[in-house]
Order: C-alpha cells, then sequence, then structure tokens
C-alpha cells in the first residue's frame, strides 16, 4: 500500500483530494489529508475509503516530520513560503514533494540535497505554472523534432467567469484569491519583442495590453507578467525573437484596471487611519485631483479623460465607488478597501461556474516556412466546489503523484514539468478529464 | 567642563563640529568627535583645543555605552535607525540627546522613560525637519498671540545648486545624499486642502505640482511630501483648511522628472541582470514602447507626446540617455543605474557652492481680516565643506546642545523643537550666522 499525504484542505484542494480518494481503493493507496482545521480535511475526504484526515501545524518541525516520514509522497497545497520547510522533512525522510508553486531560490538550492536522497521536489506543477509548461512544451518539442526552429513563444492565461454568468460591465468575478487579483501588475514586467528587451513599469501594465482571440471563446486581452524572461532558457527557446507570457481578460477590463491604478486605489504600501471615517465617495475623492466633492463625478472625468457615457466611468460607476456608503474598515491600506468592495461586488453567486482559458500562440519556422500555430484550452467548472480553477490546479499534482508512486516518473531533485517524461502522459490522463488542448494553425497573410 | 559627544564624522557633521570645537574653550566644553574611522573624526576636528577623536563601532553596545558614559550630551548624526541604540544608553546613564531626524515610533515610545530618567530626546532638530518647527511655530504662535486663526499652512524647502552654479537644463546638482533624491517620490502624499483629506499616488506626485515664487530667488515648484497631516496637531493648526509640505525645485524639474518616472527608471524593486550588457540607449530602449533602437528618440517623443525642441527632451538628452556607452554596472536596479548616471551629470564641482530655500506661506484671520504671510530663507554654502545644506542641519543641533548644557532648554522626554523654549533662542543665534528668515505680507487681491 502506498500512502499518499497531502497537506492543506483549502477550496483549492477540492479536485484534487476528490481525484485521489476516488481512486484509493483501485490503486491500494491510503490518501492522509492534513490541516489545521482537521473538520476542513474530514469534509473534503467526505467518508471515502482509506481515506483519512489529521490535523496537522505546518508550522511545527516536529508535526511535519511525523507526518511526512509516515507516507510515501507528499502535495503541498500550503502557501509558498511554507513549502521550504515540508521539502527539508521530504529530504530528511526520502519523500516525494509535488506543489503547484513557483520554485523558490531557497526550493532551487535545495536540488543536490534531493538528488542525493534519491527524491523527486516536483514543482510548477498546477495551472499556471503547470499545464502551461506541459502543453507549451510537447507543442515546442513537436516542432523541434519536425526540425522547425521556435520564433515567437506568447503564452496567456486567465481564471474568468463562465460566459453564463457573465453579467457585470467589468466581465470579471473572483474565481480565485482576490488579494493576488488587487495587487496583479505591482512590479515591472519583463519581456523579449523582436530581439529587445523589454520592461513594462506597473503604471503601464494594464496600458500597454494586447488583443487576443480565442477561436470560439472571443476577444480577449492580455497584460504582460512579471517575468517571461526567466521561461525561455527552460523552455529551450533562444531562437525566439518574441517572449511573452500574459494574463487574460475580457476585453476593457484593463483599461477600467488603469483607471483604478491611475487615481491610486491600489496602493498597498501605506495604511488610511480611521478609513471607517470615509464614504467610498469620499475616498474616490481623496485621490481625484481637485476639490469638491458634489463635482466628484465630472473631476473623475476629467482626470481620466472620458465622459459618462464612457464604458470605463459606467465601470467605476456600478462597483460603487461614487457611493455614499461607510467604509466598512478602520485601518486599511487603499488596496484593502479596494478588494473588500470588490468581493462584494465580484461575488461568484451560488451556482455560478468559472472558467479558465490557456492559449499559446507560437510562430516557427518548419522546412523553411514560417508557420503559426495556436493551442487552446478552454475549462468549466463542475459546481461551485469542483471550480474550473481547483480542476486545473489540482489534476496535474494527483496525476504526477500516480505517475511517480507507479515510477512511471523518474527525474530526481527540484523539477518542473517540461520534460516528456511528463507532459506525454500527465497531458494523456487530463483529456479523460475534458482538459483538452486546441491546435490551430493560423493564417499568416 | 562639560563633554560633548558627536557620534559619526561624514560631511553632513562639518558645520556642527566647527561650531562646538571654536567654541570649546571659551565655554569650557570638551568636544569628542566618534567614528568608525578615527582618522576621518580626527581630520574634521583639525587640532581644536579640549576636543578628542576617537574610533566607535556603533553596532557595538558595549562601546556605546563607554562612550555614552563618560560625556553629559550626545549628538548622532548616524543614519536613524541607529538612534534607538544611542537614545537607550542615554536614558541608562542619564544624558542628553540631540538628532536630525523623524521621531520614529520607537522613539517616541522612549518618551516616559526618558522623561523618568530626567533626559531630553531632541529630535528633529536640523533642517528639514527642524529650522522648518521653528521659524512656522514661532509665526504660527505669534499669529495666536495675536488673537488670530490660522486658516492656511503651507511649507516648502529645498536643497539646490546656488544660482551662480546653475548651469546645466536640469537647474539641479547633488547637495545631498543622492539616494533619496532618486528614490523621491515613491510613497502616496497625503495632505489637506480646502478641508478635504487628498492622496496623491506616486505616479503623479511630479505632475500634481505647485509653483512656488521666493522674492529675489525667482520661480520654483514643489512637489508633495509623504506626509503632512502628521503636522496639524503637534503645530496646532487644526483650523486650518489646507496643510502642505513639500519640496522644492527649480520650474521644470518636475516635468522632466516625471519623464523619468513613467518611463520607469526610478524603479528600485527590481535587479537588472548582466546590466553591463547594456548601452544607456539600449536600457531606455527597453522602457520605451515599441521597438527599434534607431528610432528611440522618436518613440520617446511619441510616449512622452513631445517633440525634439522641448525642454524634457532636451533635459534626457543631456543626461546621456540616448549615448552608446555601455552601463558601468553589471546587477542593478533601474534606480540604481539612473543614480550611477546621474552622480556623473550633477556633479557638484571643486568651488561649487550649494544653496537651501524654505519658505512658508501662511494664511490667518488676524482681527476679522484675511491676511496671508510668506516667511523665506535662503542660505548660500560657505565652501565645499562648510555647505549651505551642512550649516543649516549642524547648526540648530549645536545651539540645541550649547542651550541644553546651559539649562535654558529644560524639556524632557522625547521632543521637537516647536514650542518657544527651543524656537526663540535657536532661531536667534542663527541670524547671526545668516540664517534669518525674511517675512513679507502677501497681497491677497
Amino acid at each position: 500500500m502506498k500512502k499518499i499525504l497531502v497537506i492543506g484542505a483549502g477550496l483549492s484542494s477540492s479536485y484534487l483530494i476528490k481525484y485521489l480518494t476516488s481512486q484509493a481503493l483501485q490503486n491500494n493507496w491510503q490518501v492522509t489529508v492534513a490541516d489545521s482545521d482537521k473538520e476542513v480535511a474530514g469534509q473534503k475526504i467526505n467518508g471515502a475509503a482509506n481515506a483519512f484526515a489529521i490535523p496537522l501545524n505546518a508550522n511545527n518541525t516536529d508535526d511535519i516530520n511525523q507526518a511526512v516520514s509516515t507516507h510515501d509522497i507528499v502535495i503541498s497545497m500550503l502557501p509558498p513560503f511554507m513549502h521550504i520547510a515540508i521539502a527539508k522533512a521530504c529530504i530528511m525522510h526520502k519523500k516525494h514533494l509535488v506543489t503547484a508553486s513557483y520554485v523558490s531560490e531557497e526550493m532551487h538550492q535545495l536540488h543536490g540535497e534531493a538528488l542525493r536522497a534519491g527524491v523527486l521536489l516536483l514543482n510548477e506543477c498546477g495551472l499556471d505554472p503547470g499545464i502551461d509548461h506541459l502543453s507549451a512544451m510537447k507543442l515546442i518539442d513537436g516542432i523541434k523534432k519536425e526540425g522547425g526552429t521556435i520564433d515567437a513563444f506568447k503564452s496567456f492565461c486567465g481564471g474568468l467567469i463562465a460566459p453564463e454568468y457573465d453579467d457585470n460591465p467589468w466581465n470579471y468575478k473572483f474565481t480565485w484569491n482576490p488579494r493576488n487579483v488587487v495587487l496583479a501588475g505591482q512590479a515591472t514586467a519583463k519581456y523579449l519583442e523582436h530581439n529587445e528587451l523589454k520592461f513594462i513599469p506597473p503604471q503601464r501594465i494594464f496600458i500597454q495590453t494586447e488583443p487576443v482571440h480565442v477561436a470560439g471563446y472571443g476577444d480577449y486581452e492580455s497584460y504582460a507578467n512579471r517575468d517571461s524572461l526567466g521561461y525561455i532558457a527552460p523552455y529551450g527557446i533562444e531562437t525566439a525573437h518574441t517572449v511573452l507570457r500574459g494574463t487574460l481578460r475580457k476585453k476593457g477590463y484593463s483599461n477600467a484596471w488603469n483607471g483604478l491604478v491611475k487615481l491610486g486605489l491600489t496602493d498597498d504600501s501605506f495604511i488610511i487611519h480611521d478609513a471607517g471615517q470615509l464614504t467610498y465617495r469620499s475616498w474616490l475623492s481623496a485621490f481625484t485631483p481637485g476639490t469638491g466633492i458634489h463635482a466628484l463625478e465630472k473631476r473623475v472625468c476629467d482626470f481620466l479623460n472620458i465622459n459618462r457615457n464612457d464604458d470605463l466611468f459606467k465601470k467605476l460607476h456600478w462597483l460603487g465607488l461614487f457611493s455614499e456608503e461607510k467604509i466598512a474598515m478602520n485601518e486599511a491600506s487603499p488596496a484593502a478597501i479596494l478588494q473588500h468592495l470588490l468581493q462584494q461586488k465580484w461575488k461568484l453567486q451560488k451556482g455560478e461556474l468559472d472558467m479558465i482559458v490557456m492559449h499559446h500562440e507560437i510562430e516557427a519556422t518548419i522546412n523553411e516556412e514560417k508557420r503559426k500555430i495556436s493551442s487552446s484550452l478552454v475549462v468549466k467548472g463542475e459546481d461551485e466546489v469542483l471550480t474550473a480553477m481547483a480542476k486545473t490546479v489540482g489534476l496535474p499534482m494527483a496525476i504526477a503523484c500516480k505517475l511517480i508512486l507507479t515510477d512511471k516518473i523518474t527525474a530526481r531533485g527540484v523539477h518542473i514539468p517540461i520534460s516528456a517524461e511528463f507532459y506525454d502522459p500527465i497531458l494523456e490522463e487530463l483529456e479523460q478529464f475534458g482538459v483538452k488542448f486546441e491546435e490551430r494553425e493560423v493564417d499568416l497573410s
């Protein structure tokens, strides 16, 4: 019997735990779900056979060692900064580890130790990062096998609301960590364009967007992710003149979000004292040049160089930024106040489903012919718990876990899933769950 | 004999040490100048009678205690974060302390202990903060004594180049810490305008400037300081509808600096790897929308919506941003690269003098009459060592030290110099050194 330890039973673990527990009997697995709140872990396993819930204090090294030492593989769903303690315990007890988080510098440093211990520390094996690596590398390696060279690589991903429930002017609802959405784009973005290094500072990230058309799913736009340059070497696409990764939103979102940025409402670097004394209107007025709260609508329009019929004005108005409602927080940053407001407005309602869109665009020269290939993935949530986000983050980890336990994956050390050993079997099984990319040849004329 | 300990013998201590050593004999003082580099301390005292140089490791608590315990008063010229250890030693050994730094939260917490020990921990007693408090409070208290109420308070200060040596298109040279100049305006500014709370986010700080005319010295402009609201209570100006503090530059500086901000060149939050591979031109190109380094001048003009005859373009060009010169740093933030370039361009040359400008504008109602009073200070440096900055930072501390030792200042606990006990005698003696405000009645029509 192989023993699997899942640490963290939050919302994002739902699909992962469902997959593992539903296959536990047939695979002769024991699945242990550990959480600081044992009851939450118990709800997630929902009485499945061979599955157990345990309480775990992930800040306590002894508790971690005890839990890790009695299992064969660990899947950590903890926040990224907590993975290192788990990884060290995995090395000490010679157990494998799977996470969906970016490889931190500290994690990177563990490669040698992990190799010597004969264990795999597999990271970036969720959706983004995760399915992006798997699908991009399958495409890239396929082109190279044909003798082709990569000329340009663009990759986009967004967690969105399914079109049936897309009923607000922003065409957006929260389907994932709201704080990350509010703080997005607050670092300079780096990418490569026509062989030139490109930087976009925070105040321009939501202006310098690019349109992305996903056949069958309509028009999106993308704002640049923080670091696209770091993918050139691991992907082996040094021949590409353009490398860009971005986040997808429905058309018009970025321009409106840029309005919030220009006003200063996304600032997380200072606390507004006694914010509860302000209304949303007086708060907005404080950030708008000029004075006179009665003229606020005009001042905002003047500042943003729009009129009241503009989509941007309608989006700001719809959020309630002009309302006389008191702010329900006292000591909070502008970003925290904005998040609080957005969480009311952008709440996924009961019965509403989310949707994941991932889209790659690759330009290549194959047999001296210039070609452009797109590959798109659209996944809708199954219900409010088994969301598209939980599914696409959890399944690659769960499948990787199975492949490691059955020795189909034999890599050791610190890895991200960019080789065929990972992408072939994981993508194959993902298709059985409806997680399937559609490839298209794009007309270059 | 009273024993004075000066900790830190850097450039900014020159005037302070000159004042103390030149008066040591007549006042029966012993002046000890402590620095991590004893030689530097020795150069500053320059063989003066009753003056000694000692080496001091300000990171070593035992060394601090030893030095503090054998003196009567301490003047700390260390960086702000190092004051707390000195302040605690002063409390333990019942010695007074004078600094030119803002009262940190930790310093504020020491008030009770300092009171019980019977010592004064006097902070914000340099130029800005320092002379601004002294001069503003004398004005404010004067108006209140006449039965007046304060309607508006604005205060501006800048460390500039003296007009005779103002020979570059930016009308600016470094006369103080270059890093602080490059990182200025990177936090949201807070102030009060016509009874409304106002915030200016970083990307607008150099746009929302205001013109400041200093009679006899010409036209300046001011960008808002980080926090003007914190001065309302200590100054007792709760009746004011407008409270704003700002930094003075010559007209046109802020608009040009805003160009650097828009481009993204002042970002200090990420490191450019292998920056030494770039020229200033390719570095600028990376931050400018579009591609094509040959068309960089046009791209920059298009992005900033200017043409090549524009002052802003001339300023950027003069800095060497379009040059093919290699960047002489390898791992550096954009802000660090910009600072390195500016330190070559904005260097105070041998024989050139700096200049301090401070300017208050107060609106008040006195005997039912609306009045506006301005008060301006202009100080030029004496030479490259006895700069206006070193003079106006050092003299208030030195004079306060003398007043404390002669019991003319009797406050105990943590203080900033806002009461008559401080401002009357310090301003009076400052005048003997040519540090004298000119008050004017401003025509309100």
